[in-house]
This record gives structure tokens, sequence and C-alpha cells, in this order.
């Protein structure tokens, strides 16, 4: 196989999305597209891939790292000239170059090696990946000659009536020989009506020389939409949310309706893993098999284990161990690590902490910045009081202790092995093992309070 | 121009939609049908809107005010005759009229002016609006003659072969000169198998007298869709969900999925707000720039500031500042103002309450009928004890203070400047100034116990 | 009419669903295929259905019961061997059988009678139920001969040219006379590449002994669906929530989105009921007239009075009263009661417990194995203290009684008619009628504390 280089177009302002964010840096099912593009063609272990970055250029590069090189086109002066920017890492090398926009998140590695394939083995020069439609308007068509090779491209307003017959359209997705591609480059004008440097002269040069230029027809043109706008993006954002999902599906997860289900494209999920409607699964979450999540759930960046459910909650950047119960309306926030067989219910709120086997935050409770052992029972309206207003302190709750409705543990304190503490108490001292705890009043009964309090009212 | 009037048809019952509340009162995104059709219609600065009322009439008149003249229409006998009801105002005035039914709430202002236009220059009496469809079939068929102007009107079922084949359909909108409507009109009879007056008459009238009418041809045969039942009602909440969210797309909103966010039609929302999936806002909210909402959020009748995130929470009648985080789970109830850079957290009710900037309520809490001020902290749980059972009272927070987790602050009480209330207490009296305010009971562990009382059990 | 029999196919693995439970058990808006294809079969009052089972026959006999007799076939030989599974039940008895696949749970009664009735009139020993495609390839396409029954069906591979063309295709749904049948059945071989047993053998020696074959055309081809793996679960889902949706819709319920509202197959829904986005109502629930439920609620089990409220919460077998007033986030635990204009509001729990009418727990609450009474007022973050870490006990709160804010009642205990708790107490003995119960401690301001704890900080 010859060298195998890209270049990704991202330098376009994108005025259409009227956003302050740059356009490659919008984010389809939560990751960039740019980041898809330069994803796909990092999995193909090319020699290069130089993205050309203009608005917003430190951004992108923060965004995609090393895997890539960086050329600064500080003029939008066109397609050609973008990639004419590359030439300080490119020229002169032999080999094979795909040029990709940053703005076309759906493409897939296997259609852009596909391209790569087909491209080398026909020895061509110049490679169009094409698609055809059957309502091929608006579209550039591609005209072949009596070879089967590309005679030309012609835009749909520049075609006459025999060429708006052909259904075969530019996808805008191109493979060169790399020296061709620069040499060819250099004789790209821009006298034209817009007075920019259009990449796809280089196929009329090619023509000129007599070099091969050829098309590969893929049928997958869905991948090739370019979002220049809100409405595309959206559109976009549908397909590859389909795509994730049926993927999922077909290793043996069961989504309901896959019309309202938001996984991300690094969420891995278990076999027979249920996910009810209204769910957003995103960033770098697991999900391991026999859990059921949702309805309505949001689950980001954490690790869920075996045949856990998770109803109606939010779980961030945590740890959730096997069979475990959370919700309806629980939240978990970082750094929180729920052990096995736990159940956490409604109107809970675990911060920054641990929560050992079997223990139970059954209702209406804030546990932040704690340890909690296993067997614990936290009653509810328990709160671990982490903060004096300046700092914050931590919470040990040892196994199988007792924390009785609607207290306050105030930080740092520990209630130690099976200890007991009385509802309603406001602990701010340690408990010993095995001892019950109370700081509450006695009740008083007033007989009669509420007839004398009707009068004077 | 000449004088423009309209007719509204609203009488009708509506049997086939199964319900106590009158058709045209069903709202379609969170507007009543008919609602819809007098907005767009009073958009046009026409002469006189008149509105055909019937069952229901006296909500459809609360429900519509003064825009239009109402006219009752005691029995129902047909469109013809409903059109009549409306003599008293219009007979005699020379102009054009349009005459919609109550129950197209999809039709848009510029059609239906396109329409009006249309029907002027050419110098028309009457003009139908009519769309072209791949399939016709069901719908009346507008056959045209040499002149290319409206032969007649032939219902499905009574069209020949090369009717049926026509695919001009009518779609039950109309433009009148208004003398020769209202004359016409007293020629209808209903001498039919309905025993009804029909509005389509008119044209055979109009014919019959050698007298000019023209059909304009809408693409978007959408807008005309009449809804007669509840899965016609649920098509055009989908048509103008989608239609509003797109309008939104188009501003420089990204709407994460336009088939499951619920946006009223007279929301205004800034560029680079997200909308993310399973959220309902409506009524008179404004959104300003880089705000988050959802998702599975509802926002009702709200203002929300620039920067501001809002997580699977409830957002009722209420102002909200800039760069304000609440949720998840948090309830916004009506007439509370949330200052900037305050954090509303999880199971948090703010009811009627001011909360000063750089606040902070971050769970499991109820600040009702309060003013907080600025930079103050509610810990966990406090309760503002508003009601006795008789009356609601005011609790004042003031800035900078610190409310310890699990208190009840009971109303009417102050706690003052930069006071600090211990976690537990229940605050009868106010806090003055930086003081320590302190309610609870010493802690008393009580060792052994645990034990003692399992042997009890 | 004569003798009716059904054989259920339901004994094969389902490999491509990559799934732990059996193929036929996987559900449909909440119910197994297989038992959507029993329930409709049991609709049709035959004289016997006959499941044949195979891979978690035990579990598919635990979830249909004893409205089919069960037949284990325990090698899968093909769909020829598995009928003939059914000698001992159905040989030599006169009738018609009907065999359905336990995979294709979105045939209805309708179709299925359709083709019985059909084949008796026929008088025909092999009845086909074929459907009309747009594009039928992939399908074993049904030839007719020139008296229009059926000369053979063909599999789309096999086909020639003019086969192809045939656009009327084999939906796998079979009707036989009986005794035939099984007699073909015997004669069938596995003599062919996958070495099987195939039903449709028993069509051509139907044919080869001149008896009747004929096809029954259904226009529903969605209804023929056969769900082998996730991505065609996910599908039969959708089709059949539309079903749903629809015939609710048509009974006078308001869906808002019905791509967006999941209602199981036995719930019963009144009319000007509305049902905002974002909803699961599942199992045998009701719910009556003009209530609204939704956005965001889950219902299982329960009813739900007229013009009850239920937003954004999750409601468990339970019944709810008329004009009740539930959420948002609020949780209503299995066997509650919750009566006639009760206010459930924020983040309130409630398990067990019976409440009437009148009565409010409007925020943060749980109110667990208790009794409420009527027109009794639950303050803020009350909790009924029901488990000491051993057993549950009982509160009784009785008719208006008002409970103040963060209060603890530990059960057993009663707070009789028209008594009064003050905020903060933990109520553990009894509080007579008309009587204030207090339990707390007084407030103590420590003047300049605050200073002073700066200073040391």
């Amino acid at each position: 196989m010859s060298n195998r280089y890209a270049v990704v177009l991202a330098a376009g302002k994108g005025t259409r999305m009227k956003s302050k964010l740059y356009k490659v840096l919008h984010p389809v099912c939560g990751k960039p597209m740019v980041e898809h593009v330069v994803d796909q063609l990092t999995d193909l272990n090319l020699s290069e891939i130089i993205t050309i970055i203009g608005f917003g250029s430190d951004l992108v590069k923060e965004q995609l790292g090393s895997r890539t090189k960086y050329v600064l086109q500080e003029e939008q002066l066109g397609t050609g000239h973008a990639v004419q920017m590359a030439e300080p890492y490119l020229k002169d090398k032999k080999g094979t170059t795909i040029v990709v926009c940053g703005d076309t998140p759906l493409l897939t590695g296997e259609t852009l090696k596909e391209l790569m394939d087909f491209h080398e083995n026909e020895q061509a020069q110049v490679s169009v990946l094409t698609s055809k439609l059957d309502d091929p308007s608006g579209y550039g068509r591609v005209i072949r000659n009596d070879d089967n090779e590309v005679e030309k491209i012609v835009e749909h307003k520049d075609a006459n009536n025999d060429e708006l017959k052909v259904n075969e359209i530019n996808t805008g997705v191109y493979c060169f020989d790399n020296e061709l591609l620069f040499d060819a480059l250099d004789l790209v004008s821009n006298d034209n009506s817009q007075g920019e440097y259009y990449l796809p002269d280089v196929l009329s040069i090619a023509k000129e020389r007599s070099q091969k230029v050829v098309a590969y027809t893929t049928p997958n043109f869905e991948e090739t939409l370019g979002v220049n706008d809100r409405v595309a993006l959206s559109k976009a954002e549908k397909i590859m949310q389909q795509r994730i999902n049926e993927h999922h599906m077909r290793q043996g997860v069961s989504i309901i309706d896959v019309d309202n289900t938001y996984i991300g494209p690094d969420v891995i999920i278990g076999s027979d893993v249920i996910i009810e409607p209204g769910c957003k699964i995103s960033g770098k979450t697991t999900i391991k098999d026999e859990s059921t999540i949702g309805p309505n759930s949001e689950i980001m960046d954490s690790y869920i284990g075996e045949s856990t459910v998770i109803k109606q909650s939010v779980v961030t950047e945590s740890k959730v161990g096997q069979s475990v119960n959370i919700g309806p309306f629980a939240h978990i926030r970082p750094a929180s690590d729920v052990g096995d067989h736990v159940k956490i219910g409604n109107f809970v709120e675990v911060k920054k902490s641990q929560i050992d086997s079997n223990s139970k935050v059954s209702h209406l409770s804030y546990i932040g910045d704690a340890e909690v052992g296993k067997d614990a029972n936290i009653g509810c309206g328990t709160i671990t009081v982490n903060y004096d207003g300046k700092n914050k302190y931590k919470t040990i709750i040892e196994d199988e202790a007792f924390i009785g409705c609607n207290s306050n543990l105030v930080a740092p304190v520990t209630v130690k092995k099976g200890a007991y503490v009385a509802a309603g108490s406001t602990i701010t001292k340690d408990v010993p093992e095995k001892a019950l705890s109370i700081a509450r009043s006695r009740q008083e009964n007033k007989e009669g309070y509420v007839e004398r309090l009707n009068k004077r009212k």
C-alpha cells in the first residue's frame, strides 16, 4: 500500500450556523463534527492527517490534539487554496491524499477507505466519491465518458438537459495522487465570480493532462451530508443517533424507542440491557449486561454494573455496582462510588461519596463527601453537613450503622459500626460502635392549644 | 388596496373530536386552533374579521377578545348559511372577503395574503385556494377551462374518469368579491341530501352569471389541513411543532431533537441556545443567548437570562437571571425572581421568592414567600415555614447569611446580614447581623444501646 | 362453523436477538410477543390452541397459563416438524387449523379470522395469508393459476424473471384442513440443504393431490412483521405503539405527540384525557375522563380518577381519586390510596398509605405506612419514621391535623383530629385532639459569633 494522507478542511466560519461557536466544533451526538471526521481518519492509520484551520483555530487544536498536524489558513480564499496550505507537509511526497470537509460528520472510515482502495486499484490520478439519487436536483452531476471514467463534473445550474438527467452526483470527497494534487493546485486560478480558488478545478487540470479521473459510487449517500446550518445539524444528529442505536440493537441491546434515545458514540453497552425512552447516555459510559436504564435518565461518563436499574435519574462521572437500584428522581454526582446491591431512592443526592454494598439511602437525603460502609441504613431526610461556609469535611458511616430520619451528621464526624442515630438528631461528635446517639428535645403536648390559637387569630 | 374582510367559520360542534371542549378551542402547540387562524388574519390588518360562532360561543369570545366581531349561528345549516350570518357586518360593502375555517390552524398569513392579492390582481369575483397532490383521491377536484379559470369543482365521488385524473384539489379556502358573496348567498338553496346551504354553491352561481372564478395554487398543501378528529389534531400539532422548531434553528438555536421538543408559538429564543430533548417551553417565555435547557425541562411563561442552564426542572411564571444553574429536579413556582449566578440544585422548590445574585440553594430545600439576599448560602434541607395553617408569612434572609442544614425558618422571621444558623435549628426569632443562632439539643451517646435493643426485640 | 384450532410456533431460540431471554418472550409494548399472538387467538374462541415450545419452555408456560395446551419440541427440526408435535392433540380431528408464529406480535384477530373465514368459504384445503408490496424483493412470491388459486410459492432466490415481477408475497401464516395437515406432514421430508422439515411443503403435497390451495390477501402487511432481531423488535414496538395511540385518539383522548407516548395494550383511558409527551402508561391502568398526564410521567397498574393532573411523576400500583394534583417530581409507590382533591407536591414520596380527601402533602415529604385523614395539612419536610431497623410501624394522622415542617412522626404514633405539631418536632407519643405538640429546643442567638469564627479559621 502506498503512503496515504488526509487533508481536513476545517477553516470556514459557518455564517449560516448563526453561532459564536466555530462551525466544525458544533457537536453531533455530543462530539464536534470535525472530531468525528478525524476519528474516522485516525482509524485508517494514515501517514499524516493535516487539518486546515482558520476561524476558531485554537479551539479546534485543543479539541483534536496531536493526532493531526495543523496549518492555519489566514484568509478564506476557497477550497483549492485551503488544500494548498498543506504544502509544507505534503508537497513532493509520493502517495494518495484524501480531502474531506470538517463539516461532514457522518462519513465512515469504511467509505473513505473504499474510496482510497478504489483510487489505488484503478491507478487513477483523481477519484471522486459519488452517489446516485432518485432526485439529483441541486447537486453537481458527474458525467462519465465511454471508458466509464469521469469526463467532467457539472454544477446543477450549468447542466444541459442531458446532464440534468444524470443521477450520479458529486459528494465533495476526493482522492488525489499527492504529487499531481500540489502541482495542479499551483495552476488553479481564482478567475471566477466568487474570486475563489476551487479544489474541483484540479479535476479539469488532470483531464487536460489526460490523467485518469474516476468515480467511486457509494450507496451511503446519507454519510456525505454536509452541515451548513442548524437544520442540517439536527438531521446529522438524527442519522448518527439511528446509526448508533441500530449498532447497539444488533449487539443485543433492547432500545424501546430508537427515535427517543440519545447515546453518545463512545458509549459501551452490554447485552440484554434495556433502554427505556427519553434517556441520554453520553461520554465514556459503560453499561454492563442486563441493566435497565430509564425512562428519562441521563448518564454521563459513568460505569454501571450488571443488572442495575436506573429510573428517572441523573448519574455523572461515577461508578455504580451491580444489582443497584437507583431512582426515580435520584442524582449521583461526580466522584461517587456506589457498591453492589445498594439502593438509592427518590430525591436522594450522592456527591463524591462511597457507599458500600447492601446499604440503603432510600429517600430525601444528601450524602456528600461521605464514606458509607456495608449494610448501613440511611434514614429518610438524612443530611451529611459537609460544609461550614468555608471548608468541606468528611462524614464516615461505618458498616451496619442505622441513621434515623431527618438527622444531620455534622462533618467531620464518624458513626461507628452498628451504631444507631435517633431520628431528628443533629450529630456533631463521633458515635461509638453499637451506641445509640440522640440529640433532640422531649415532646410536650399542650392540650387545647389549637382552640386557643383559633380564638387568637 | 381595496377593503378586505375575513369570515372565520367557527360554529361547528366537532362531534368526531369526542370532546366536551368545543372543536375550534382544541389547542395546537398550546394555542386554540381558531386563535391560530385569527392571529394570522390579525397580522394582515384587515378592515374587519367576523367570527361565526355556535357551540361554545362564550368560550370562543373569551379566547379571541375584541380583535374580531362575532355572530351567533344558532342552527348549523351549512357553510353557506354560516357565512350569511355575517350579513349585518358585511352586506353591501365593497371589497374582498376571505372565508376561512376555524379548524385549519396551520394556514399562514402569507398564504392567505397571496390568495387575496391574486384575487384582486386577477379582478376575479371568486378565487379558490388549491393545491396539487400526487394522490388527490378523496379531495374535490378543481377543473379549469381553456382560459385557465375555474370551470367547476367536482367532489371525488361525483368525478368522471378524466376529472379523477386532475391532481389540483380544493383546499376549502375562498376569496370573494364581498358584494357578489352576499348576493349569491341569498340564492343558495338547501335542496340536497344533507339539507344544508353550501358555500361552494356561490361558485356555481358566479359561473352562471359569467363572473370570473379563478384558482390560486399554493405549494403548501400541508397548511390547509382541517382538523376533524384527534388523529388530525396530532398531525397538526406535529406539523406546527416542526415549523416552530425549524424557525428557531434557522435563527441560531440548536435543537438536538426536533421531534422531541415542544415550543409554543409565542416563545422567543436567543442565539446559541441549546435545547436538549424532552423539553416543553410554552406561553410567553423568553430565553436569552447561550442558555441550555433540558433534557426534560418544562418552562412556562418565564424569562430566562443568558448562559443559564436548566436541567430536568420545571419553571413557571418566573424570572431567572443570567449564568444561573438550575436542576436537575428543581421546581421554580410562579412569581419567583432568581438573580444572576444563583444556584438552585436538586429537589429544591422556590415559590414566590426573590433570590439575589450569587446565592446558593443547592439541595432539598423549600424557599417560599422569601427574600434571599446576595451571596447567601442556604444549606441542604432548609425550609421556610411560611404557613401556620391560617396565613402565609414572609422570610427574609439577608446578604451573606449562612443557613445550616435541615433548619426551619419560621416566618415571619429575618436572618440578618452575615448571620449563621446552626444545622438542625428551628428559628422563630430574628437573627442579628453576624450572630450565630442555634436551637437544638445536645448530643447524648448511649453506649451499648443497640445490643440491649436487639435483645428486647 | 366447523371446529377451529390454532398452532403457535414458539420453540425457536432466536439467536439473532443475542439475548438470554427466549425470543418469543421479548416484550412489545410491555407484553411478550407470544402473548400478543395468544391474546388475539383467545378472542377468536377456538376449540383448541396448541403452543409448540422449546427453548425457555417453562417461562412460556408460566406466561401464557392455561389458555393454550403445550407440546415440547425437543429438537428444532423445522416448522413442519414443529407443527407435527401437535399431533397428540389434533390428529384425526375435523376442522380448520391456523398456524401462526409466536414472533408475529402485530397480527390481529380480525385478520386471522378473515383468513379462516375465507378458507372455509372457499372450501379449501390450504389457504395462505398474502399481501401485496410495491417492492416485494426478498419475499417468497405467491404464484396464482388461471383459476386464481395458488399454483406455488417461490422463494425470491429461486424465482424466474416473471415470478420476480409478482408482487403478492407469502406472509408465512397458513390455514389448513386439519386432517390434510397431519396426513401431509407425515410425508414432508428433510431432504434439503438445511436438513429441516418445512411446513410450506404441505402446500406442494396438497397441490400434488389436486387439493384446493388458495390465498387470502390482507392489506395490512405491517401486521405480518416477524421479529428476529432487536431492530425488528423496535419496529414492532413502534407500529403497535401507533396502533394503540390511534385507538385512544379516536376514542377522544388528546395525545400531544403520538411518537413519544408509550401506552400498554391493556390501559383504559377516558375521554378528554390529555397525555403530554414523554409518558409511559402500562399494565392494568385506568385513567378517567378529563385528567391530564405528563409531561414525562410514568403510571403503572394504577387507577386515576377524573380531572386529576399528574406531572413529571411516577405512580405505581395505586389508586388516585378525582381532581387530585400530583407533581412535579412526586412518587406514589404501591398500595397507596390517594383521595379526591388531594395535593401531592414536589419531592413527595407516598408508600403504602391512605390519604383522605382534601389533604395536602405539598413538599419534600415521606408518607409511608400511614393513614392520613381528611383536610389534613402535612408540612414541608415531614417524615413518617416507619422503620426502626427491624420492623415497620404505622402512623395515623387524623382529620384536620396540621403537621409542622421538618417534623418526624416516629411510628407507631397517632396525631389526633385537629392536632397541631410544631415545626421541627420529633413526635414519639400520640398527640391528643386539638393539642399542640412540640419537641424542640429554644433558639439562642450568639452575637458576634461569625466574626470570632472567621478569626479562628
